[in-house]
């Protein structure tokens, strides 16, 4: 099972550090840019060009250090098709380099709909990765579509439950009535379900959840009674949740993979390439988390 | 303002149909898809191929009966980058031929993210549409990231509320504690309240709502309390929807948009082409909800 793959992988190196690539065209190194400028002129096809470029370099510094990458749909639809076929370019380039891939995607829609979601991402064709993220607000017929491509070919997703930004207590936070829980309780609760009916030999299923960093609290209240459901957790890093606040997402060390984006690949270090500031980094990462395990 | 233009063609062509552009290789005219994969052999390619055939054949059925066209990302994603880029092509032909078009693309991140989909899809790139379909699960800093560009750029959202779909009650219509109202209610006010601040001489703002036709009751509800937000009105047609439940999204004649996918794109009439099936079915449609208005 795909969960089992991605733990051993975990015990392997040590790691849980999963690496968000974010390219952005006026963040990444302005030589990758130029480069490709000189070829396509000032275009998508340039940027996306570039986002290629950038995705390589970062898989290529974080490979034997991280687990997962995790390339966020959106900066590569900035620039169109060519930015989508980057994308898929830097999941291919990742799997190949023995990387999970959670293509960050935050898809949901009606029943039909999802269903070409799920296949899209996790299906065979070119933008397929082994996660995918969902968005619960359009309920079970959404994610049951999901569900299918981990049941029938063996993929993962990882749902969004409590999310790392300022203003997701608007929505999620709000306590329901009859239950006296709060909105993203309940949507944490369907997703243990869920999980429940499919764990691995490493005791988690490949239904997984979001939960941010950002709220130490609640991270640890869910690690509580989600007890199969393995934990993406964003927020590490630029957005402000450190080691100790991941911490009690891991249960004997295990069950969670802590994602960081812009503070693992836009680090800079004085005397060092780009390349080598992002591995350290990375190391760096993973060993102050190591370190509160 | 974009929707001073919108209420202006739909007085013009006394027509508020929405025509949604979901292409399935098991469900589009044989023709195209032999046609394209003679050229491309059986991949992505040819499938994309064959669904921009089909958008631009849509689009010549509908024009001047439909307002809008409202391409599904989901089935162009299922082809890869060429999928994608097929997306960008029917989003220029439309808009060609005067339609408005809207990206239902259903997105929402984080703030630094969402503002990289917001430029993808309402900037100045190929994937640019008029509007674009957003999913308030993560709150205000999410959906305020396309506000800039209602502001800036005089594009448009809908802001999922209350969807069509059957599970759409699960998180959608659970009851919050304070102030009894549900969830997509409070999800409703928070959207009323964008849109009163960017109201437009027809007396609505480029802010919209997605409701849906399948639930009558809460779409009547609904229209009472959010009296500047036009709404996009889904599930006519195949989801069950009929002019009878879609009525109540007017106030005098105005202020919804009734979109139709499946009811209409794969309209079949013996003795007649695919593309004056389609035409009849928009007509018909338009007729209905006419007659009922």
């Amino acid at each position: 099972m795909l969960i089992d793959q991605v733990m051993d992988k975990c015990r392997e190196l040590d790691s849980s550090v999963m690496v968000g690539i974010d390219p952005r065209a006026d963040r990444i190194p302005t030589y990758l840019l130029d480069s490709a400028m000189a070829r396509y002129g000032e275009s998508e096809r340039a940027r996306a060009a570039a986002f290629l470029d950038f995705g390589k370099m970062v898989i290529n510094a974080v490979e034997g250090v991280a687990v997962f990458v995790k390339p966020q749909l959106a900066y590569f639809e900035t620039e169109g098709s060519a930015g989508v076929s980057a994308y898929a370019e830097v999941v291919r380039f990742a799997k190949e380099r023995g990387l999970f891939v959670v293509a960050d995607a935050k898809r949901g829609d009606i029943g039909a709909t999802s269903s070409a979601y799920a296949r899209a991402f996790l299906g065979s064709g070119s933008l397929a990765a082994d996660f995918v993220t969902v968005n619960p607000y359009l309920g079970s017929d959404c994610v049951k579509e999901f569900l299918k491509y981990v049941d029938e070919e063996d993929k993962g997703v990882f749902v969004l439950v409590k999310t790392s930004n300022p203003s997701s207590s608007e929505l999620q936070d709000l306590v329901e009535r009859e239950s006296g829980k709060k909105i993203y309780e309940i949507v944490a609760e369907y997703v243990e379900r869920e999980s429940a009916k499919r764990v691995g030999k490493c005791g988690y299923s490949s239904v997984g959840a979001v939960v941010g960093a950002t709220y130490p609290e609640e991270l640890r209240a869910l690690r509580k009674t989600m007890k199969t459901v393995p934990f993406l957790v964003p927020g590490y890093g630029a957005q402000g949740g450190g080691a100790k606040d991941v911490v009690s997402a891991y249960v004997d060390g295990k069950g969670a993979f802590i994602n960081s984006s812009r503070g693992i690949i836009y680090a800079q270090e004085e005397g060092c390439s780009d390349s080598e500031a992002i591995r350290r980094a990375a190391i760096n990462m993973r060993d102050s988390i190591r370190n509160f395990l």
